[in-house]
């Protein structure tokens, strides 16, 4: 799939800001691919799908989280996660893209989980620093970017786990096993050109 | 065992200062055991053994950990975690403790888990704002323990894994589990007298 046939399919799925918002990520996620060696095509389409399920209804996200082998867990959690594992669900089943590195990348762009791909962060990284983000710490996050993929993650998983303590709210499970890995292997970073 | 005894074992394990702690924590538990309705005898032995295992060792608490069915992926997180599974171990085998309860609130003071009793999160927070404690934010949690134990909890936690996230560190998934289980049960909150 071409990145004109792409944008038309998801255009129709999302706001306009929301479109912004996707052409940004795709920006920056080609960009992040380019530097840290990852496939740049998948990182596109990854990009432009990442959000397609943003604006479905609680109800029909519920109904795909229940028939679709979803963790029922998810249910428990803030809404604003689950978009992002029906989103590889509707991806898949009625855009018709097959490439489980590119759905496992849509699948996870919000949660975050153990054992994120080098795709999984691309896209993760990308959704969080695209030039229209405007809130505190992105600007530290872009430059960490620049050095290293873990390092720019790392900062991101504080700043989004501690947004979530201040606000009294409960933090997903994976999310957390994300930010361990990220710990855990510091050291094995991979640094950019 | 009475009080008398149980401090005479204990103070023959831990260094001055924390046994100092640890009659500190001993009164806070009994506060908080009267003021919430849980068993103050059991809090109070809780609470003289909860540091027991502190001056173990990392190689004698590894190899604990390793022998007696305590979780393995605790020895990938920080070791301050190690010596409260390894103190039940040793308040059962050693001291001769038999009360699960006592034991399951020795075994999960530091980390928390899932699921924790009243018992459980009476010994926790006791630990965290007995009297000889002075560090940022503790002044607030005693004054949310005057109100409700689970609203104090919730600012420990939060107090306890920003500070990991502030220090690159992991947290340790139970914790996690822990402040989650907290904050979905908000309205459920036990107020004391």
């Amino acid at each position: 799939m071409d990145r004109e046939q792409a944008l038309e399919i998801v255009k129709e799925q999302i706001s306009g800001k929301r479109y912004i918002h996707t052409l940004g990520v795709m920006e920056s996620a080609i960009e992040l691919a380019k530097q840290y060696g990852v496939d740049e095509k998948k990182a596109e389409i990854a990009a432009i799908f990442h959000d397609y399920a943003k604006f479905r209804t609680k109800t029909e996200m519920k109904d795909i989280i229940d028939t679709h082998g979803i963790p029922a867990d998810l249910l428990e959690y803030n809404a604003e996660l689950w978009h992002a594992p029906v989103g590889a669900v509707l991806v898949e089943k009625v855009v018709g893209i097959s490439d489980n590195e590119i759905l496992d990348a849509i699948r996870y762009h919000t949660s975050g989980r153990a054992g994120m791909t080098k795709l999984d962060k691309v896209i993760y990284l990308a959704d969080y620093i695209e030039p229209n983000r405007d809130f505190p710490g992105v600007e530290e996050v872009r430059e960490l970017a620049r050095k290293s993929l873990e390092l720019a993650l790392i900062k991101a998983l504080q700043n989004t786990i501690s947004f979530l303590l201040n606000r009294n709210q409960a933090v997903y499970p994976e999310t957390i096993n994300f930010y361990n890995d990220l710990i855990m292997k510091q050291g094995d970073e991979v640094y950019g050109e």
